[in-house]
């Protein structure tokens, strides 16, 4: 048997494992039009703002670790079509390959910000790690930087450019940083602490077009020019489906492979997973795309094992994320007031400023923890974050608690760690979910 | 309706402001024989360590505070009887008065150590907070440090004598520290960090006397006498019930006070909180005691909601903990492996070493998490990690996790927020989730 994987990020590597280790004799292949795979595109920003000391450290493990692990990985090479009824994909410079099972991970594309100048050279793209070793030689070299859209990776990216010492300019057309996915009162410190790094904040600002002859040289936005030295475009995950959509596989409302719980898709004998496809969110069961290399690896992970023959079924999303942005930590799992608010879902909202530790133990700080409660079935809707410390934990916490659809009672009166190096009396999470409660 | 408090511990003051939240009106009045209320003994090896500046940051509201609020507190007031008939309690030096409702919050005693010169002077209980700042004194002229048991607290006090310089011995009857509540496992690590702080470990060693003239000077062990300057006798706690005894009040196997789910002890009019009361294990139900500040706090809130007229459940308890334990902290939840297998309780062991952050991000810690799963239901029996990061809170996930029966099946898949500066691609209980599942 041979099972084809194409692209080499999380979800084919993931898959690739997982089919090797559900049909240890089944040839597998994975196809990868770049030089690398399975390395952490998450830390490219980092590299850039010197807190990691090397891209390499990004690549998990080097190609002898694959091929000592009798893993098939052809690089460089572009898969240009699939013929699903003909159970072969044509690769470039080699034709037709027969496949007896296909997982696509085609990942994603940015999205094109749609004014003049976007063939601009000179325009970065987060992405791939041989691009953001070449951009971040420029950087050396570069005094004024602009970022387009105050979007996580954007964040990241503005505040390495802050960190190397360059004048630093965002761009964003939100009244505040993230507001497609993050309170205002969330973002609130946030956004304080990127203009205490020296960050030029522009917010509710469009951008108009890319500025240059050739090269890009700045960005002309609703309020103004800006020169710039160079220019990160950091627009939303928009995914890549071009070989599914040629080979006539289903296409979902948010653009992504429609896929059922198996992973698969709606050819015979061919599986998606990570940011090509769409999964249902946990509560409202609404098709959703775009989320972590975490939730890629694990799709991939299923989608290979049932390829290989095994079965595994990928569960309904509740979207635990967190980040580090200016000298906060943020996070949080499925809807904040404001996206709750624009899409009807019905809410109280609970809100708690608490600690890290006991308020008489040098060193603790704040966590914000904002609790939004159905107020009908008393379940989480979802949840935000802002601190320093165990944020990460506690959205996996909230996460846990919205999947096992815990009440919002449970967590107000829920049992927690007081020892004064590390844990306050009070929990913060139960703090906005008292105070919930006394909304409801 | 005058309510009476007796203690003035977290069960005391949790009684009192849930009393008065809920009958605004009634007179509540709250006794303690100390000097103080409401600080936090949990803070006091830290204050000895030199981590916190002075035993004042440990009190969390000063006497103005509570006067300003109206809560009614006879400081330096013993209470010497509780006649439950005739519904009044016997005030040293006042004489009888009575009450409509009663909340005792007496706490709890070290276990008496049974060993000759248990009653000399200078042996040192960690506890009241004005013994402490008297005892502090002591250290800054003491040179040798022996600390009799290592639990919890008498490995936050030699860590603390440590910091402070003093040559440190431990004496302890197990076979490793805190051996009747952790694992050898998880305390490997840890045991380690305490000989490299400089801590003499003298394990499976029993103390068969107090060695001085009037005054402590050392203690003689089965394996010898070591003289010192100052002795702190750690053992367990066990709950003070001196009152509730005398007045008639039914007591437990455990030796604490039998309470319902409203915190009603057996006599009318009768409610207990915190140490002094023994609670059901949410897994076994079976009774036990002495459990956190958070505990009786929570437990104390109950009980004066209840005394005032109000309704509130307080639920079988899971016991998150956690705790600096040299340079690691360390915690868990319910059973470890030695006590389940101790008790006969059914189970097998999932462990994995995780890491706190992406493997690629200076900084990462690790976190070793063990889990042990009841094989009949798949569901947690308890747990224990030693880390540095994210203990606490994973402590708490795995108390919400047990206490909601969510399968191990749904911690191994789990989402969990990858970020490189603040979550691995991995979640750690996930790992040990997944270790776990491979032996089911």
């Amino acid at each position: 048997m041979r099972i084809v994987v194409v692209g080499g990020g999380a979800a084919g590597i993931g898959a690739q494992g997982g089919a090797k280790g559900t049909a240890p004799d089944a040839e597998v292949v994975l196809y990868t039009e770049y030089e690398d795979v399975g390395y952490s595109p998450c830390g490219i920003p980092f590299v850039h703002g010197k807190e990691i000391e090397k891209f390499e450290d990004l690549i998990l493990q080097d190609k002898k670790f694959y091929e000592d692990a009798g893993f098939d990985i052809q690089y460089m090479t572009k898969v240009e079509g699939v013929d699903t009824a003909a159970q072969e994909i044509k690769v470039a410079g080699e034709g037709a390959v027969h496949y007896d099972r296909l997982v696509l991970g085609t990942g994603w594309n940015y999205a094109d910000p749609g004014v003049p100048g976007s063939d601009l050279a000179g325009l970065h793209y987060v992405k791939n790690i041989r691009r953001a070793m070449e951009f971040d030689k420029l950087l050396d070299d570069a005094k004024v930087a602009v970022v387009v859209d105050a979007s996580p990776i954007g964040i990241e990216m503005a505040t390495a450019f802050a960190h190397r010492g360059l004048e630093t300019h965002f761009v964003d057309p939100g009244g505040w940083p993230m507001s497609d996915i993050a309170d205002p009162d969330i973002m609130e410190p946030v956004e304080e602490s990127l203009r205490e790094l020296g960050i030029n904040m522009h917010m509710q600002t469009s951008v108009e077009r890319f500025v240059g002859d050739g090269k890009v040289r700045g960005v002309a936005t609703s309020k103004g020019e800006l020169l710039a030295d160079v220019v990160v475009v950091a627009t939303d995950k928009t995914p890549n489906t071009e070989l599914a959509t040629a080979a006539g596989i289903k296409i979902g409302s948010t653009g992504g492979i429609i896929v059922d719980d198996a992973m698969a898709t709606s050819a015979e004998n061919v599986w998606a997973a990570g940011d090509c496809v769409e999964i249902p969110h946990g509560l409202t069961k609404v098709p959703i795309n775009g989320l972590s290399g975490s939730h890629a690896y694990s799709q991939g992970k299923v989608a290979g094992v049932n390829a290989g023959g095994g079965e595994r079924a990928y569960q309904a999303v509740q979207v635990p994320w967190g980040m580090v942005a200016g000298t906060w930590a943020i996070g949080g799992v499925s809807f904040g007031e404001t996206l709750a608010t624009a899409l009807g879902i019905p809410h109280v909202v609970g809100m708690a400023d608490g600690i890290s530790k006991a308020r008489y133990y040098p060193g603790w700080s704040q966590i914000r923890v904002k609790l939004l409660v159905d107020p009908e079935t008393r379940t989480l809707v979802g949840g935000q974050m802002a601190g320093i410390e165990g944020i990460k934990e506690r959205a996996d916490f909230l996460a846990m608690a919205m999947r096992a659809k815990i009440p919002i009672d449970d967590i107000a009166w829920m049992e927690n760690v007081y020892s004064p190096p590390i844990g306050a009396l009070n929990e913060p999470m139960a703090l906005a979910a008292q105070n919930a409660l006394g909304k409801l």
